[in-house]
């Protein structure tokens, strides 16, 4: 139904399509989806929106949903809205309304047909360890304390064997409903570095399966400290069942990278 | 008065010497130095020294006090025992009783004269800068966030004017009880650097007055933005006064870096 637009009095039924890149505190939400009793990133912009546009303003889509505790560097949201504002006010607004924990990074207009999770082409994610007999008080809810010894060399060949296309089924933590979707995926990149204490697994794929990074993360882990061969991630994931892998990596090492369309 | 040891039963009157370097997310306390209503880094890693030790042990010296928010990297204490543990068992029971926020990060066993604080030859303290027009959420409580252009170049030269032997009066937020004390410090060295949208102000020196690497982040904040000139910092410099100088700049960005015996 056609509605006024506030200022101008006169009937507009186009809405514009706004693109938000948002960075996050995971630690201090329930994960990014909606959840009734909860505090979560889709919550609090929701809300803010409602404030900066005078009406009930859903997020129309989010390029992927992130758990309680995994953060975000650069999450894609975008929204549709009767506003007139230009989008530098936009950005400004909902950052004077939004609460420290999260930000809008940049704001952009996009043409209508943008659907900020189809049209996704490569999504990266990032996990930190913190590699380190004694845990970093400043980085607390910010990486995976992992304090026995791991080998780099080991995890970069164990990335090796993940990257490329696979059927990621033993990295995906399933919901059993759901048993028959399509779990082949494409890791385009997958890089181990270290600086210091802290390691980096910098993964790049055309999408992920439920948990599948901190899946990732868990197995390369166990490969570093030797607990598992080489051989043994191969059987994995070959075997296409989750029981084969170990350890899955705690949230709060996780990072939503970045996003490409 | 000699006492006897826990273990063997023995009377032993010598106290072993114990270094402890510690890192701390500041923001969880109400400062370093014991305060009777509020929770310090000294009140609880007292409180753990008790527990570890049988009995109420206190901690000799500090490198420094830190303030409320004010973070470290390496903070350095020391304190006297005559629990016969290894230094590694102090440490790795220190850290299972300590909360998340402060760690113990390296201990051992220094000769009796060792004090943490009339023995320090240079300390560095760091001071980051969050310079984007947008906060970055997974930062908060972890670096001062300005939001206005920040010239780097005006910086280096301002940190320049600093390094050396001065008399630093004017960059010290005194006690008036306290006027006549020694104002004069040897700057040794003051590295200024930027990597993307973080800069990094970096000062050693013999000796630190009270808050002046703050007054010093304010003052250089204030040139890199063209609020004052550098002929205008050095005139403050010169006054010998702290109301020559502008704005402070906030505990959450300065971290005790590094102190060398």
């Amino acid at each position: 139904m056609p509605s006024k637009s506030p200022k101008s009095g006169q009937v507009n039924s186009s809405l514009r399509n706004i693109k938000l890149v948002l960075e996050y505190d995971g630690s201090a939400f329930h994960g990014f989806q909606l959840q009734p009793k909860h505090v979560s990133v889709q919550k609090v912009l929701e809300k803010a929106l409602a404030r900066l546009c005078g009406k009930k303003t859903k997020i129309s889509s989010a390029s992927g949903r992130t758990d309680a505790g995994v953060h975000a560097l650069y999450q894609v949201v975008n929204f549709k809205t009767q506003s007139p504002r230009p989008v530098q006010v936009i950005q400004k607004a909902l950052n004077a309304i939004l609460p420290d924990e999260v930000a809008v990074v940049s704001a952009e207009e996009v043409p209508e047909s943008f659907h900020a999770r189809f049209d996704v082409k490569v999504k990266t994610y990032e996990y930190r360890i913190w590699n380190s007999r004694v845990r970093s008080p400043l980085l607390i809810g910010r990486v995976w304390h992992v304090p026995y010894a791991l080998d780099l060399e080991k995890m970069k060949k164990g990335a090796q064997l993940l990257s490329g296309t696979h059927d990621f089924k033993s990295f995906c933590t399933t919901d059993p409903s759901k048993k028959d979707r399509d779990t082949t995926r494409t890791v385009y990149s997958f890089e181990v570095s270290r600086e210091g204490n802290l390691i980096s697994l910098k993964v790049s794929a055309d999408g992920f399966l439920y948990r599948m990074v901190r899946n990732f993360a868990g197995a390369l882990a166990d490969l570093g400290s030797g607990k598992i061969s080489l051989d043994d991630l191969k059987k994995s994931l070959q075997a296409k069942d989750r029981r084969e892998v170990g350890c899955m990596a705690p949230s709060e090492g996780l990072y939503l990278f970045n996003v490409t369309y």
